[in-house]
């Protein structure tokens, strides 16, 4: 089971508009280029971000995008969600049903809670999602200002606002 | 991103696996009947629970499979891992590599570490690996006996036992 790379891509678009000057938007052609990625693809996991409104777009020749909302406000599993979905990762098709031993009555009991295994399931689903509810884009931010080599975190902030 | 179907089936056929006889096998058609899918299918997923050590299969016309380990040494995580695999759902591409800004000396930089997005990531996969770590079959199979009506329960037990 794995993550679509637009889930990759949309992180670190976020990480890079998370730096714009207030205003400022950053057009997808340069968020493709500064991550080596086909614009075409990178151009759904923004418009998904879009749909979720955690990035907002202007059009025309300066268009692009910029974050809908404060990176405080933003968090791992929004930009999770927003590219693949909050339904759990574990669907229940209630297999227990076709047990031939179960009668109506036992199918039908309204007392019945959901499957054992299900409970597991999605709590575990949950442990995944509270991690990552648990680290905003601001955390983020300061991470990568830590990581980053002081020069090339520079260099960088400078390419994208040229373009910005 | 979702589970494989496989891994809702597995799941409840270890838990009937778990209420076999000491030496008692149970066929793939039985479990297939059992839960109500394709016997084509469930083999396939019957087949990775023995790959991965977890079930033991004997062939003739009275094959089948059985747990290989005690419940209380066998957890939904083995489970889970033994379908879709323990590759992490987060897979770091290293597009920040990408970033025209780098220089060669940046890229190549023994002292850094993985990228802050991928960390947080890895981070929330162990969650879910760990909830699903601290959940052992023999605990499902005592949440399943308190669920499940006593009249089913018995009933299934007998029905498991006349085909084991």
């Amino acid at each position: 089971m794995q993550l679509k790379s637009q889930v990759e891509w949309a992180l670190h678009c976020c990480s890079i508009l998370a730096g714009l000057p207030p205003e400022g938007y950053l057009a997808t052609r340069a968020l493709a280029e500064l991550h080596g990625v086909p614009k075409e693809y990178l151009s759904k996991a923004l418009q998904a971000l879009s749909n979720a409104g955690l990035i907002t777009g202007t059009l025309g020749p300066s268009g692009g995008y910029r974050l809908a909302r404060p990176t405080s406000d933003i968090t791992f599993l929004d930009v999770v969600e927003a590219v693949e979905g909050s339904a759990s990762t574990f669907v229940c098709t209630g297999i227990r049903d076709n047990n031939p031993c179960a009668t109506r009555a036992d199918i039908d009991d309204c007392d019945r809670g959901p499957c054992a295994i299900a409970r597991v399931m999605w709590q575990a689903d949950k442990a995944w999602r509270d991690s990552l509810r648990s680290v905003r884009l601001s955390d983020l931010r300061d991470s990568l200002e830590r990581d980053i080599p002081a020069d090339l975190w520079r260099r960088t902030g400078e390419w994208v606002l040229a373009r910005a």
